[in-house]
């Protein structure tokens, strides 16, 4: 459930207006709803009360800092995947205690920024980074807490970019390979390996391949006699686009806290899409109307730049008038940006209120990978993101200027 | 062909080494051959002698204004499709007279700037907009020149998202409806309606489907009576990426150039990666080299924020180290980034020389479409830009830091 709701034709997030909204800020910009991400965040935590666990905000799916701010101040920790989103968790005012850092290229900079900080675990995800955060920690004199990521091999019905559970992606290590790890652990004097991190995609609808992969590490642990204090269990739970039924919060729960029934774990969690997707919609307005022999197309002024993930992963989202009050024709349409290219593209085919010039859209479910994947691509000043918690109005990100575009250009000669 | 090679084992860039100048800026980084783009615009140049065109050069290929005002400097207008681009055109010097303007999706404010500026050419692509235009025009009390874009609707052997004259596309007006437009064009008493552009792709590899289109347009022209001073042919001509066989400018040119003899026409190309896509590479460098029982991975520190064509368009760019002196062994490996996803590839399954923690390399073909369609996902900041020239090197755009992720960022409430 998301606080994107119509009354009487006109649609609000939580109690603003978003008509009044555009008045005022130029479009296209992104709207967040403060209190949508908060109740997704406390379903989780709520039903998941019984296994207690941490849960850390996937950085990347959104990662404004006044974003993170709030899901901070309400409790979660948060999930980084580079020193920028480090940087950023810092700014979030997150206590490294609540912090994990994941990601198969994981640069020194970035391993010791992190070790100094003092996060709370490094998932691992190979062999020769677990050499070098030991090498870095052995410097710094630190002792490192080290999360193992298990890539499990698990099937998942999702988008094939964002499949991370199976062996032929480049995440985590075979369970032979952990093994050897587990038992050779005096090897790595610095760090303390007594953890295991899981994550086998995104936009997972149902809770079996989670209950299937816990298990399998479960058995993985029990059969080798593996001593660890903490399970991450990654993120990936799916949400509503257009038709699809995921889990709640609570059959998620109701499937994986018996697993841990008698297991004095410590568990961690990671979602981002499930906090944040529904919690953002991208607000645009109508150029044209072009109406072609072969097709009708609804020219607006966002386009790839500010969402690819119609492009990138052939995603749906729903679109839908600013203001639906006294409209009843529907035509079938392309909406499309500015940009030229095939490629860019909002929705295909169509069914959609009849708009016209000037008419403001909404396009829902982007609250995750909108504008933390958006570009300047065709020279695009990348849009605003706003923040609305229940009567009140923030701007979190201003729109970039044509200024913007080039103020990291120069023309210096250097020398070797 | 371009101007990156090998010598005694060692890549240059013209007459600097690429691993000197890796030495001094951190990777990754755009290496761009000023000799290339100018060898590849002359060679058009060349070709195209007897017709003369207007070369204007598609600026959302390769947006930094020093490369723009390079190609300008020796004799190329620009080919805009944004307001960003048309800043960008102004700081690059060109002359408004060398300027057209494409896009599906103009705004008024971009329209007002453009008629201001005194632009060549508006590429209208629908009615809409063209009695858009019509109506600033007339406010601004300015003539101006309208070229119809015809979409010829000829199929290109090119990837569906650069596919773009194709009735199906957004891109264009179809010929039933030119005719009405040319026939009523003393309704738009501000507008010299005396053009035709044509853009049927990108990266088009056989001549073929531009004659095509060619003769189709100007057959229309004379059946229809209708008379025009100039012919823009747009873009698209392919280039070589792996093992594709294109045209050269003087196929293009030997097939292209009798079409229009005994016509007095003023012709317009815009090429963008003819002449910029082998004009710049991408150095990076080796993170880790992960073995797993299913497959060989090199980590690198550049990612799908740095290059999205594979990934977007799975396009294949070449990969070798920069140094390949002593080297023998191969393995076959997929070349990924830091990036937390598995959309996150340079190349897969590709035979590469055995490289390790460290090394660098060089991704080619990367000049067109690289870093104009980069971003910040992952928090990554964007990576430099340098310009080499003979001998001579140039920062052409610094790399980002964390604190230009946040600049845009802020938390101020708006009252409506």
């Amino acid at each position: 459930m998301h606080r994107f709701n119509y009354k009487k034709g006109e649609l609000f997030c939580e109690n603003v207006q978003v008509e009044k909204i555009a008045q005022k800020i130029e479009t296209p910009f992104y709207l967040y709803s403060a209190n949508t991400f908060l109740d997704h965040f406390r379903k989780l935590q709520d039903a998941l009360r019984e296994i207690n666990p941490l849960i850390c905000f996937s950085v990347k799916s959104n990662s404004n800092v006044a974003v993170l701010r709030l899901l901070v101040k309400n409790g979660a920790g948060l999930d980084i995947v580079s020193g920028g989103e480090l940087y950023r968790a810092r700014l979030a005012g997150v206590l490294p205690k609540k912090v994990v850092f994941a990601g198969v290229g994981k640069t020194d900079q970035e391993i010791k920024d992190a070790i100094k900080w003092g996060i709370l675990y490094f998932n691992v995800e190979s062999q020769p980074e677990l050499k070098r955060i030991q090498q870095i920690a052995k410097v710094l004199k630190k002792n490192v807490q080290v999360a193992i990521r298990i890539n499990p091999d698990v099937e998942t019905n999702t988008h094939e970019f964002i499949k991370t559970g199976k062996k032929y992606t480049k995440f985590g290590i075979d369970f032979e390979t952990a093994k050897l790890i587990f038992k050779n652990k005096n090897q790595f004097p610095n760090l303390d390996i007594n953890s295991i991190h899981i994550h086998i995609g995104s936009q997972i609808l149902s809770p079996a391949p989670f209950k299937k992969a816990i298990k399998k590490v479960l058995e993985f642990v029990k059969k080798n006699d593996i001593s660890i204090k903490t399970l991450n269990i990654g993120g990936g739970l799916g949400i509503i686009y257009s038709l699809e039924k995921p889990q709640t919060a609570k059959d998620f729960a109701k499937l994986i806290t018996p697993l841990f029934k008698n297991l004095k774990l410590n568990i961690i969690l990671e979602p981002g899409r499930f906090i944040s997707g529904n919690s953002g919609i991208l607000v645009a307005k109508v150029l044209y109307k072009k109406i072609t022999p072969s097709k009708n197309f609804l020219v607006v002024n966002t386009a790839m730049n500010d969402l690819i993930r119609p492009s990138l992963y052939d995603s749906f989202h729903a679109v839908m008038p600013v203001s639906v009050r006294g409209r009843t024709k529907k035509i079938k349409a392309d909406i499309v940006g500015p940009i030229c290219e095939s490629g860019d593209f909002i929705a295909k085919d169509r069914k959609i209120f009849d708009l016209d010039s000037g008419d403001l859209i909404a396009i829902f479910g982007v609250g995750a990978y909108g504008f933390s994947m958006s570009s300047n691509y065709n020279s695009r000043p990348r849009c605003a993101e706003v923040l609305v918690n229940n009567k009140d109005i923030y701007i979190i990100r201003e729109a970039e200027t044509y200024r913007d575009l080039i103020s990291k250009e120069t023309f210096s000669k250097i020398t070797l």
